[in-house]
């Protein structure tokens, strides 16, 4: 069965943490925004006016008769399907934990360059980003990669995952994370990494992978921007 | 069994979505850190050295040997235990999506006040929070409760229920924020709430629900607050 991706097709965002668990499981998939006509149909889905279960945001993933939305309940639905997360109730509940607060971190990088309001330009929220971007830098940032550090030292199956001794989606989007934060605060996220040995020894093994980086290589990956949740303003990394 | 909830003793916070929860669900449930004793349990299993399975925040919930965080990983738990979700993966997909999309809807809640940063009190970035709540009371407000109005008008089963034909925690955390809204931005709220009669009536049927109108009279349900997420402050509303 052919899976059906809809997000933005003009940068990463938060389609990025689903593309990466569809590359690593192997799915069949279109990324529908992306191809020709492909907008106008994302649109229709987004504003429908009969769809039961009708969806706030991308990202959105249609699987046969299925139309889940946000991403972190899309990839508790792939986690299943594509082997990315243990079947057990304990483990599922856990993988999904990490997750959320991922999706957590995921707002607080976003909102580091959009304080006031996401409908507004970054330049005419410059100077509160700038004071919020400092908060990030000297508490979030380093609490956030701290708490995920602390993740892989305690798991009791060694520091290589987040979860057991598999790779699981909570890793993918890990390896999203560090990737994203390279490129949007390099200085932060230089001087925070080197307490993190675990996090970037995670980061270059998912990157390694050979699924993964034959995706990286590809151009189904798509590179950083200035529009996304992970952009790069040179005062705002401190 | 009986459920362990770990949250701030002082506010409702986060902590109010699972208490509905299991007020509805008729659980035996203690509220740990309202008893005495109950923080420096708290901050132990925040804080323990070896928990295999940490915490980033409360709330928290212990069952058995299980010990789940995350506000929206706790409903998606109790949902199946107390027979507030549907059974089928469709309808439990469905609940969770809401339920995170609410989340969304909470951090945005919190924000209004606390746009710079949550180590802050609200008095050092009351400029930034005001235009934050500007942007909130005219576009994010509407927008949020525009879609759940239109998810109860589309239920192919009726508008009384969020998803299908009974109660699900999704409805119970509904109720909480419209009791917040109410509380933290009374004018804004009335104004929105002349074109959401569905959500309205979603939030009287619920607090009129035995249980949870028992709940609510009683010393277990905390009063909104200026420290939690739902705080009034008159200049935020308009």
């Amino acid at each position: 069965m052919r899976y059906e991706l809809y997000y933005w097709p003009s940068t990463p965002g938060r389609g990025e943490f689903v593309r990466l668990a569809l590359e690593e499981g192997d799915a069949d998939y279109v990324d529908v925004a992306r191809r020709k006509g492909g907008m106008a149909k994302m649109m229709r889905l987004l504003n429908g006016a009969r769809a039961p279960h009708p969806a706030f945001a991308p990202p959105i993933l249609k699987s046969g008769p299925l139309v889940i939305a946000q991403t972190a309940n899309i990839l508790l639905y792939l986690g299943r399907r594509l082997g990315l997360a243990p079947t057990g109730e304990a483990g599922m509940l856990w993988t999904h934990q990490l997750q959320l607060t991922i999706a957590d971190f995921v707002d607080e990088i976003h909102d580091t360059h959009h304080p006031i309001a996401s409908s507004l330009y970054y330049e005419d929220q410059k100077r509160e980003a700038g004071r919020r971007a400092e908060d990030f830098r000297k508490n979030r940032l380093p609490k956030y990669l701290g708490y995920f550090e602390r993740v892989l030292d305690r798991n009791p199956q060694g520091p290589r995952y987040l979860v057991g001794a598999r790779t699981t989606y909570a890793d993918l989007s890990m390896f999203e994370i560090v990737s994203g934060l390279r490129y949007a605060f390099p200085r932060s996220l230089a001087r925070a990494a080197r307490r993190c040995p675990h996090l970037v020894a995670l980061h270059e093994r998912i990157g390694d992978r050979p699924r993964i980086a034959a995706y990286l290589a590809s151009d189904r990956r798509l590179p950083y921007d200035q529009v996304g949740i992970f952009r790069h303003y040179r005062e705002l990394d401190g």
